[in-house]
């Protein structure tokens, strides 16, 4: 029996129920049979082959009629999952039609067939990132508009720093999501074509008829042409994985930032209660955030996983040998995990819990601390830059020191004395008055996040005329 | 002293002068500084800072004026550099004129001069490696026109396969090429933006001129202007790392290849030939591939420092521990890697060796057994594929054993007599009637080069209007 | 239903069928209920729980009796394994003995039972590559003593160099084999370790009877203990890690080299023939290297895996939050690919094709070149060093333009007339003569061979003691 | 002029200057200058080269003879740096003593004396490194036997959990250096070898006396012999690379837990203030985690820097063609990026802030939910595990709702009224109480590190008996 290496156990957690689907075994299969009737019609145009063993083929392209073990050992010989699935579909298609056998896989190599099928599985992939990290964004953006007003502890270095607001924050999460999801828009023109070349990429079985056949193959499977077959220039699969890594990249800091939040001693957001979720078998009050989890576990494997696609490049002549392979498994897995973070923020982001209270009490928690800077560039004008940095950071030791404010402690210097009043004072420590132009910043992000999702719901030939 | 790790002894090797040159100390100590000069004029125009302070700022924003080894020096106990730089600048102003001082840095954070300072040697770095890459592509360009009919063995898995043509492999060379090219020219968008937000990124210092302060800095510094500070969402510089990894990956591919095409029992093409190129000490005669080592070294090294920088965008909240350091020595790394690969095959293919007697003789090598797959298909429209598949299997089988062509042992076939003339077979194994569209498709990649050559050669503005 | 990514289709190429058994679902479900069965009995043992409970907990804990797929969709809300299997465990124990269940899992968290199984399952593996890799390496030793006396073209920088023989590249292979077995055992030390430490790692649920629980828990699972629970100290499996990435580096040398010499063009050796190994659906005679392939693949794949073990290192406080989850089927994927690549290359290497004609021819190939360097080193001693490799160098050029035989072309030159004799010269083209130590470097590469045998056939004790 | 990338700016904060000087530039001459000195000695005494000879050569072989930048210059076109220095050393010797000149480099090819330098040059950075973590290692036992009875919240998942003692966090890390510091002296064995092999491993220029020469070599260097040469086997400086990523994972960790203990909000402990040190350009009060910066952008490069190492190993024949070019700046930057992250942290734990207060303090933060499955094992006993974990989830959810102490709703619930006394209850809810094994767990980690200790205060061989 043909076990399944831990994948199925874990796969729930590291990924939606609808991107394994996509990338299942049989999915596979059924990818590269769609290849091959798609090719078997086309030849019939093209007039490569004739119209019934066209019609015989792809009546047995269907992945249920073939064993995916028995692939799976043959392949293990053959060095590819083509060669024996070309074998059994031209034994099925012969115990049916013997003169329609020959015409099976025509033209074509193992890696056409391969290419091509993985090429429709990512189209399909993609268009469920798409949704999803629609989804995701909308959240973000209805979080950024409604906490405009939210001031919340700005935080550089783990260390509490001037004030910014929870929508700031929220916009910066999804303004980075927004550049995201047009990189998967321009991805899928470099991506979504057609491997079809033949042996050596010379497309030479053709005889003469090889542009038609890719014309017409492309045209039936709703693929884009490319100048040449790419059997050893992967660049198309590699810029896939570039691309999604920076999506999970983006990802893996707002579950950082999420799940430092959700810290017990911070506690300013938490990932939504829902029954079972996150439960600890010791703790029953205890809440872990599994989406971060999955998030941050995605951000730190599929970097490696992106160089494992980008060291693969290096594939030697007309087709390579151990750099195709490696791919095999690893973009898939990509794909995988990026669907498991972005589903999971998506899920958590939809309805987090946010502790207003909290907020605002951590904002207060180093009695005007936080705002040190600002006083400090506001006498700088008085005093000049090195006595006010000095008077301030003085100030602050004693304030901490003693365990007072610091708007107190200055109030009593006699330095300050007659140059700044107390309600000036009162006036520093005032968080709202810090936050600088953060709503036109959220206004921004907004605007690129519309403009992002209008172009997103385009069809995607109109989005590309844009 | 403070001593410099290795680089210096490499850097020759791995990078051009020209990238050194832009990433070397000085060069980053000026870029900061002209980020700090330019903050100061646009202070000025912004109303935020004194005309007079802006002037005297100016001055000082010289990098020989400052000590590399006691900047250094002192970032290793401030944790950046920006702290030191701009305490020894502000005591250079002070030092001139003492009411000036105080305006120094004025409303920035260290990471907004930092990273502005970057994006600065940035756009110095592609524009180099854009000039390198035209120069590498145009001799692509003209390697595969010259080959259109130097038919060569074409390799998969490393064993030959049907024929190619040297052009058509060169055309596949060139065609990722110049998919690199449009993408390191995408890049630039995202890329070439200002980073100014102050210490969380909300502007506030600038007391409400924050959003004007910005459009005159990146005015003045020809850059574009973020939806947002980016000092916790770093997918630009992350791009850039990924868009850089591809093209060491194609780049790698090319020395794979020649490397290859170089060995002592293939020769088919070799760099080009200099005096203390690629000398052995102990075998006078032997020339060392040198280009294709760096390439090749590069495309084992860029990919995991890929994953660094996106494994480095999970930052913390305003501004992250960690991620931010990890970037700073690693992206200038990925550029002189990028810089060095790009202008050695640039160099070794701006005037390679073609053994055209070499490759003929290594085509023939099998003595027609490369050409079996061909003689298979057309035999399976007279036999069917399992039997045509047979005969020639066996056939191949026989040449081998008996070291015969296998254009004889199949003319000695039982089987095939009265099917096939002889004249039919010599077609058979006539390279040349077997490089089906290759032509064809090196006319399509050079139209993408030479496209994308327009392009490049349009100012920036205009391409973006295209 | 619970669809399975691509992992069971290119399954039984990356990995042998007995480690897919160790790695896949039903295995890892069996071998946490292992480690719950032995809690129990450990527990029974050192008086925490009553004994008949533990027989009854024991009684339930096989994996058939448990449905993975619910496990497996529960586990993605909860965030791990551990607690929808600790959950259904209880319910068959209530079932049968409503009194016992409350002692299920009892004093542990579910990281104990994850990683104590997991290291369970990593024994079974270490000691299946164990096997595989003696296998290797009593295959190369054979090949390294049977070459002593086959000179073969030596390879630097991909091009020719001194002759070296078979046997001492084949023992070049082992000796870098034989040191990865050594890590492997040592590895076990520190790796084969029992996890318990309770919720935050003080063993505090077993109110004082914790140190004598683990006792006897490390007892009944034949594993030592550590000194401190490492739930968040992952240095023991990352060095898992580590190793495997060694080892899978010097399969993967093996297999580049391997993959060179059976180039069409160089032909030295080749994986063995089978039928069905290696096909090729358009070349009925091309035979591909599957070996390489698979294991060049691993050799690709497998570093970034060990760079996420390594990065996932960084695990928060008691129990980490991503780092741990990032684990789960990185190590499992590192420890699979390590079978396939090895036990791929032990089969090829087993009984690999030597084509002792080619490797003669090939050693003449360049006329004499390739023993330039001697030739230089021989007449330094008479002219100095300059001029000694002036003369070669010359001798060199002139030998490749006319295509005549290095000898040839020094015997005619006036410069060493008197000199060197017509023997002498010879001689210096004698490949056996310059072969060097190659027989006493085999030797002691199969010296240090066979006290690594001697030391894997001791029982694991006996070889802690040596 | 050869400018030198920004290693030189950030070079002293990621780095210790004392490492800094093992791998500049200077010092990576005179490590192969020091080889080449050890080679003439060596040839003498072997018989190989005449002792004037030896002499002469010895004379020359001082790096400031030699200019960096030249060397540098040539070495881009010959492929190394042993060329254009051995030819610079020729140039030398032969001015002094031109009969000596033809002995330079006797025998040994360019990366003999590469590898055998870089060799010396590891010896002397892992002495450095060896004392390092010997100091942290001392700092950590320090705190681990002193804060014994400092209870603190447990964090797992990054919510506080059970509650442990500071002195068990510092035993965990201090558990991890301790292997950390083992696998370092075991990696001496394979690491610290001559290479010695000539042009392809055969030592055949030495004409029947290599064996001898090896051993002489070595011995003079006071370096083992390996059993072959290893100039395409590179286990041994990958495995210098996976030790490396080991340690910097395990500071990695610690440097984690530390930022998070350091943030405003929990301030548990704090790097030690030291003026300059961690300042913020904005905020004078502010302390920034400059050792954990260094840390943990350490253990974000180091991983991907390993699988560089590791992916280098696919190096071809006899010597490689990029892949030993690939090692040239990454292992001294592993090295580099080691000793910083490893003395900043041991600088920063020699006298770390410890706020006892607040430590308490936030024990309490959770008014008793942190003991909460304390409470539940101990009613389980009485109730049945699902019961018992129901009235305490309900429990804790009224706490939480009420802000009230767990303990105080516990004691109002009429399910425990008679099963469980007041006192019994203030027992639960004592930290103290919880800790487990704490204790003896210290002790384990004390007597390993006492041992560790022991084992490197021993000379090299002395540690090899025992």
């Amino acid at each position: 029996m043909n076990e399944t290496p831990t994948m199925r156990l874990h796969g729930p957690l590291f990924a939606t129920s609808a991107m394994r689907g996509v990338f299942c075994d049989r999915a596979q299969l059924q990818a590269m049979l769609d290849v091959e009737a798609a090719l078997a019609r086309a030849g019939a145009r093209a007039g490569v082959i004739p119209a019934a063993a066209a019609a015989a083929i792809e009546s047995k392209c269907s992945a249920p009629v073939y064993d995916v073990d028995s692939i799976a050992a043959e392949a293990a010989s053959a060095g590819n999952l083509a060669i024996p699935l070309v074998k059994a579909l031209t034994a099925q298609v012969a115990a049916a039609d013997e003169a329609a056998a020959r015409f099976v896989h025509w033209g074509a190599t193992s890696q056409d067939v391969i290419d091509t099928g993985l090429v429709l599985q990512l189209r399909a992939a993609l268009d469920l990132l798409d949704a999803d990290a629609e989804r995701l964004a909308d959240s973000l953006a209805a979080l950024a508009d409604a906490h405009r007003a939210t001031a919340m502890a700005g935080r550089t270095w783990m260390q509490q720093a001037l004030p910014v607001t929870l929508g700031l924050k929220a916009a910066g999460w999804l303004d980075s999501l927004t550049r995201d999801r047009t990189r998967l828009r321009c991805l899928r023109k470099n991506l979504l074509v057609l491997q079809l070349g033949g042996a050596t990429g010379t497309l030479a079985a053709f005889e003469g008829r090889g542009l038609s056949m890719a014309g017409e193959l492309a045209r039936d499977l709703g693929l884009a042409l490319s100048d040449l077959p790419w059997h050893a220039q992967r660049d198309r699969l590699a810029e896939c994985a570039t691309t999604l890594g920076l999506l999970v990249g983006s990802l893996g800091k707002i579950a950082r930032d999420l799940s430092l939040l959700s810290q017990t001693e911070i506690g300013e957001m938490n990932e939504p209660a829902e029954p079972g979720r996150g439960g600890s078998s010791t703790m029953p009050q205890k809440r872990n955030p599994v989406a971060c989890a999955v998030a941050l576990a995605a951000a730190i494997r599929v970097p490696p996983l992106v160089a494992t696609m980008l060291a693969a490049m290096v594939q030697e002549q007309e087709r390579g040998l151990g750099g195709w392979h490696a791919e095999w498994e690893t973009l898939p897995q990509i794909l995988l995990l990026t669907s498991g973070s972005l589903s999971q923020l998506s899920h958590a982001l939809a309805s987090p819990e946010v502790h207003l209270e909290t907020i605002a009490r951590n904002l207060g928690a180093t009695r005007g601390l936080n705002l040190a800077g600002t006083v400090a560039a506001a006498l700088t004008a008085l005093f000049g830059r090195k006595a006010a940095h000095q008077i301030v950071a003085e100030a602050c030791r004693k304030a901490l020191d003693e365990e007072r404010p610091l708007r107190d402690v200055l109030a009593g210097l006699p330095e300050l004395r007659g140059h700044i009043t107390s309600s000036e004072l009162d006036a520093f420590f005032e968080p709202a008055r810090h936050l600088g132009e953060a709503n036109a910043l959220i206004d921004r992000a907004l605007a690129s996040h519309r403009e992002a999702s209008i172009d997103s719901s385009l069809p995607n030939e109109a989005r590309d005329e844009r």
